[in-house]
């Protein structure tokens, strides 16, 4: 603050003039697609860039405002040295060791795979340059997005092992807009080399659960209706394959998904009834289940835009206008007259399984867009629970509902019950009415308050109640 | 900048090294779920962190690298301290007062139930301590959130009496990614505390509205289409309640809610016409009325999708098949030909009639996607501006046509006025078409020269005319 | 950190104290919406705020905590001044300019239409006052958006001949929780106030062609199908233009942009391969194509929505209804029988088709999803491509499928030609066959790992082998 002795002149002495007056001047090494995005954003946020290049004078085009150096001047010119530079060709930055020492090194790379070397590239740098200070990080942006300035709010990740050098990287990542987060020491390298190649690791659990259900259920229909009728009646329905089987398994498996996603929470409450506190981890199964709950919940969600779609377009397929067809000629031919008589019952129990499908799509629909990151984060606490909780239960009890009325007649007929195996919509409502008899034992008030309780910090064990006492004071 | 006193070494030097080389120690009493995960967020953003507890040996896990000791130890060796412990035990921390002298102490306590207290719990701590500076802020912050990392770009608000204290703590949230709002002094604080617990407050009025449009629409329809059929032609038609009915409700709710989503801003243009100032206040209820737009909007959205999907399922239900194959076996048995004569005028009218129904629908969905937070945020203001007037008003243009196209050929029959009361779809397109009315007359070069002069900031009096020119120069 | 000095106090010593006990004074000229509002939120995020004001004590109100002076006394005693005045009324700032040597001035101001005036408004506002540091800048905020907080990660542009005044600037706007973006020199001013007055650039080209393919297949059909009809069989059938018609456009004009959205990637592959590196730049129209991709699959994910509604409506419609009841009643009068009979291949074939459809939809939906910048932004970069390449190829093949199974038995039949023309669907088959064959040519071994190599900075130039080599180890 000593440019504050020049009292007459109020011109920028309160704004951080001393770092504006000589914009610091970082290095990066290797002059590719990500080098140069890299170099052009650091300069648009006030920094000087030099290059470090094995053929300084011919190394392609470099943002303009950057200079190109010899790798060893460049490293000697600035105290944090980016490395842009694939792995297989980090022998030379072991040549450099010496201009290196006590530098700041940010380890950018990525693999094609994973557990292509036997450790990870930062903890490799860091053996060939033990002088310097290594910090694996910002591995996860890419050149498209340094580009287009997309890294407004955007989360990295930096580990290393010196807690100033990654506070620098820190700070000159703020300066870029990122949020970051520390994850420790370099041993989390691999850790963070491994996030850009990972896939969706959070859906797979959930779409095989899904696969598989749809898989056993398309068999069990197929067997059931398509190889039945043409065993028994002789006839081939073999073309309800496409559209009828797959509409039946559809909402079948989209329902099991919504109660697996709400089963969890269940088992949840049960297990810390059983305890009698909130304390004990739950088991990693359970875990895992849980943090895979929005998953599911949108896997379950698509199935049942597949169903509503499917549904829609039932009255334009060929089967479906051949069968009206035909029976109106057979009526005609036949005289008769039962099937003109109108059956209020038969009217409202179809509305009324239509209206339940379409409320209970609707409410999945919503459920869907507050998982929109953006819609979610704008929710309060209470809000998020609310929709997530209430909504998600009246979800479940709406379809488990739609289910139910679609079988209300038929589950005392000997004829539901084809080769003695029961219908598809039966299995399917066995999860969820579980799930709901569970959760209404839970909302028994009695039940509900010890619940609470224990969920305030509150535990049953005599033995530990004072350290109860104590847990019961913290938030 | 005294580091640089050691010119041969540049490692470093630049970086705010004096922060990093001293991080900062912050205190947490408390370690529950929330103490727990603030600590971890902390450790993880470079920080230090000491736990204070009542029993330091036997108070559960703490986050890897933090210290726990007693409460005065803890809060001896840190000036900043979260609390994140129940209100109820408070008292605690009175007998601690001594050593929180000069303190900054962060409240980050939530009740269960708004008004359960009568001072808010920050200004309760501040009575408790009075030696203390006592900030209320980052409430709003689940334990989930922190241990997720969701906290990029969140916003948290902030009040406490000492500016001092609150700049400490902004520069703490700031470095944790967040967001920070100042809301004033701490008799704000229990305005920040009702946060968490607040459910929906801008959604109430409008559900509100809806349910009762809805509600008065299904009655008024119950009545006229199902009880006169009973009465006048003693035919039960009951089971159209489900379906029927509500497939007229709906987008009668649907077109009056998005009407007046437009209705306020032409009253107050009207009112800031006559007026002729932009510069005094609406009357509250416009303001009141101005601000739930959007939830009006993304309502008339709900109950558009509802009529889109009720319709689609129409020529799947029983009644509907069952009257198709009765009419045809009716015209059959009769020899009847009349509606076997294609009726071209009947062909277009019905068919412009779904045309702008979908084009309607299509045009909401747009309007729906421009609210999301992620999208809407992405445009400029003009454009922002470009989809939710020009856009927002083609809509209602082309969904008052549906409408009208409805009725086009039965508003001069006697028999659409059963009862003498109008027909619902009626009753729905007088709000509609006066916004558009008012709108069109807004739109006259006149009209709309004067609206633009006053928004500009020009004023019409005369008294005021140098005050005005004024005005007009600011943007 | 002279505070240091009182070794017994660790009360806030560490936190930034200098910079809170003596909150940053900025001046403000100008007191209309967008003065007021930007004042209001500097003042929340702990600067003091004065106003320059031509009559200080007349000029409406300013927010809370807030000073308002002449001009000249507002000038002298901050370092940081905010123009909030029109461009018009610029000619004060000139009388003021000895009070304004040294000073930043932030020039927010925006014109009404591009082009205005020869100059931009901040090189003009540097011409009048030579001796300030002018910052064209924050143009893009709304007064709206500040009152409402909506700054969280917002991006704002900086531009200035000063980076001295560029970095304090950017610092107050980080404070604002702003993401700032430095464009250059004070050159860039007009491309800044170009900003807030562009409509949907980026869309421009891509709805342009979407409406230019619309209104020809429109033509071609009504030609092909309405006046054939009536010139060749002397039939009316005009009614088909609302829906039918339409209903034949939408998906053709959805597959050819959703191939569109493909094609430039495949042609800059071709290119890529033919030159043997990756180092030249790409024709401009290719450049440009691929940097509206976005925009053209969302546009053919909108006529698909079009189209799948105008299907949905199908069985309702007048023109439908009919049909099906003339040609039951006909079927009986002649009493044929071969309609009658069940065509298995038929029934294959349409729920096919159906079922191709509706995948094709629901992938599209999934695309659509994913390009949300919420859920574009949370996912890794390997699980964007996985998403807009692979799943967007597949998307282009089911629907490509449905358009060529919708066809499968009529190519070969004399009456489709009708007017020796092709179909519309024939003609929207093309592109996407070109892509589809392309594309998987690109995936032939043989030309993929040439491709790979290429991407990875190989060069096949043999004279360039160590440039080439060099290439190849960079990011």
């Amino acid at each position: 603050m000593t440019e504050e002795m020049k009292p007459e002149s109020v011109a920028l002495h309160h704004l951080g003039a001393a770092a504006a007056l000589d914009p610091e001047l970082l290095c990066i090494f290797g002059t590719g697609d990500l080098g140069r995005s890299l170099g052009q954003r650091l300069l648009q946020s006030g920094y000087k860039v030099v290059y470090g290049s094995r053929r300084p004078h011919s190394c392609g085009p470099v943002p303009q405002g950057a200079q190109v150096m010899s790798h060893a001047a460049a490293a000697r010119s600035a105290s944090l040295i980016f490395i842009c530079v694939h792995r297989e060709h980090y022998d030379f930055i072991e040549m450099m060791a010496p201009h290196l020492e006590g530098k700041v090194l940010v380890d950018l790379s990525n693999n094609l795979k994973k557990d292509m070397y036997p450790e990870a590239n930062a903890v490799y740098l860091q053996r060939l340059v033990p002088g310097a200070e290594v910090v694996k990080g910002l591995n996860t942006l890419s050149a498209w997005a340094l580009q287009n300035g997309l890294l407004a709010g955007k989360q990295v990740f930096l580990c290393g092992n010196s807690a100033k050098a990654k506070h620098a990287v820190a700070e000159m990542a703020t300066k870029l807009g990122l949020t970051v987060l520390d994850r420790g020491s370099l041993s989390a390298a691999r850790e963070l080399e491994d996030f850009p190649l990972q896939l969706f690791p959070q859906w797979r659990l959930p779409l095989c659960v899904a696969l598989g259900l749809t898989a056993f259920f398309y068999f069990y229909l197929l067997i059931r209706d398509v190889l039945y009728a043409y065993f028994e009646d002789g006839k081939d329905i073999s073309f309800r394959i496409m559209v009828s089987l797959a509409n039946k398994v559809f909402p079948i498996v989209s329902l099991i998904m919504l109660s697996l996603c709400y089963l969890p929470g269940v088992i949840a409450a049960f297990i810390q009834l059983y305890r009698g506190t909130k304390y004990s981890r739950f088991p990693d199964w359970l875990d895992r289940w849980m943090l895979c709950r929005k998953q599911i919940g949108l896997i379950a969600l698509g199935f049942a835009l597949l169903h509503a779609i499917y549904t829609f377009i039932i009255p334009i397929r060929y089967a479906v206008r051949h069968k009206l067809i035909s029976r109106v000629v057979d009526e005609m031919k036949n005289n008769k007259t039962t099937p003109f008589n109108f059956d209020n019952t038969e009217a409202w129990a179809t509305d009324s399984f239509y209206v339940l499908g379409i409320l209970g799509f609707f409410l999945y629909v919503l459920l869907g867009l507050t998982s929109l990151p953006s819609v979610g984060g704008s929710l309060s606490w209470r809000e998020f629970n609310f929709v997530q909780s209430k909504l998600g239960h009246l979800t479940l009890t709406i379809c488990t509902a739609h289910g139910y009325i679609y079988g209300w007649n038929k589950f005392l007929r000997p004829s539901t019950y084809k080769w003695y195996t029961p219908p598809g919509y039966m299995l399917c409502l066995v999860v969820p009415s579980i799930v709901l008899v569970l959760k209404m034992l839970l909302l028994l008030p009695c039940v509900d308050n010890t619940l609470t309780r224990i969920r305030q910090g509150w535990e049953r064990t005599r033995l530990r109640e004072e350290e109860g006492e104590i847990k019961a004071t913290n938030l």
